[in-house]
C-alpha cells in the first residue's frame, strides 16, 4: 500500500520542468556517448588492420558519429526548451 | 507500506533545478566517459596491432574523442544554465 | 511500514544543492572510471602483444586517459560549485 499526498503549490510544472531538463540532456548524453565509442572503436580497429582503408572508414565514421550527435544535439534542445520555454 | 507527504512550498523550481544540474551532468558524464574509454581501447589495440598505422589512427582517436566530448560539454552547459540562469 | 512526512520549508534550495552535487561528482566518476578501465586495459593488452610500439601506445593512453579525465573534472566543477555557490 502506497500513500501518496501532494499538497499544494510544491510540484508546480515550472519546477518538474527544470528537473526534467536535467534528465534529458543527462539520460540523453548517455547513449550517443557510448555510442560513438562503440562506432569509433570499431573504426579504428579497422585503420589498424587495413590502413589502406583509411579515407573510407574515416568518411563513415565522422558520418555515423554525425548521426549519433545528433541525437544529443535533440536531447540538448529538449532541454533547452524546458528550461526556457514557459 | 509507504506514505509520502510532501507538504507546502517544498519543491520550488529553484530548489529542483540544482537537483536538475546534479543529474545532467552526472549522467551526462557517464556516456562520453564510458565511449572515449572504448573508442580510445579500440585505437590503442589498433597501434599495437599495426605501429605503422599510427598516424591515421592518432588522429580519427583524436576526432571521434571531440564529438564524444563535445556531449559532455552539451551536459555541462544544461548544468551551469540550470544552476545559475534564473 | 514506512511513514515519510515531509513539512513545509525542509526541501529547500541548499538542501538539494547538496543533493545534486552529491549526484554530480558520483555518477559524473561512474563514466570516466570505467572509460578510464577500458582504455588502459586496451593500452596494456597491446603493449603485451607487441613491446616495440610502447612509446606510441603509452603517449596515446595518457592523450586519451586525460580527456576522459577532463569530463570527470567538469562533474568536480559543478559539485562544488552546487556545494559552495549559492
Amino acid at each position: 500500500m502506497l500513500g501518496l499526498i501532494l499538497a499544494q503549490e510544491i510540484l508546480s510544472p515550472q519546477a518538474l520542468s527544470v528537473l526534467g531538463a536535467g534528465l534529458a540532456i543527462g539520460l540523453g548524453a548517455l547513449g550517443p556517448g557510448i555510442g560513438i565509442g562503440l562506432l569509433a572503436s570499431g573504426a579504428l580497429q579497422a585503420i589498424g588492420r587495413n590502413p589502406e582503408a583509411t579515407p573510407q572508414i574515416q568518411l563513415n565514421m565522422i558520418l555515423a558519429i554525425a548521426f549519433a550527435e545528433a541525437i544529443a544535439i535533440y536531447a540538448l534542445v529538449v532541454a533547452l526548451l524546458l528550461k526556457f520555454v514557459a
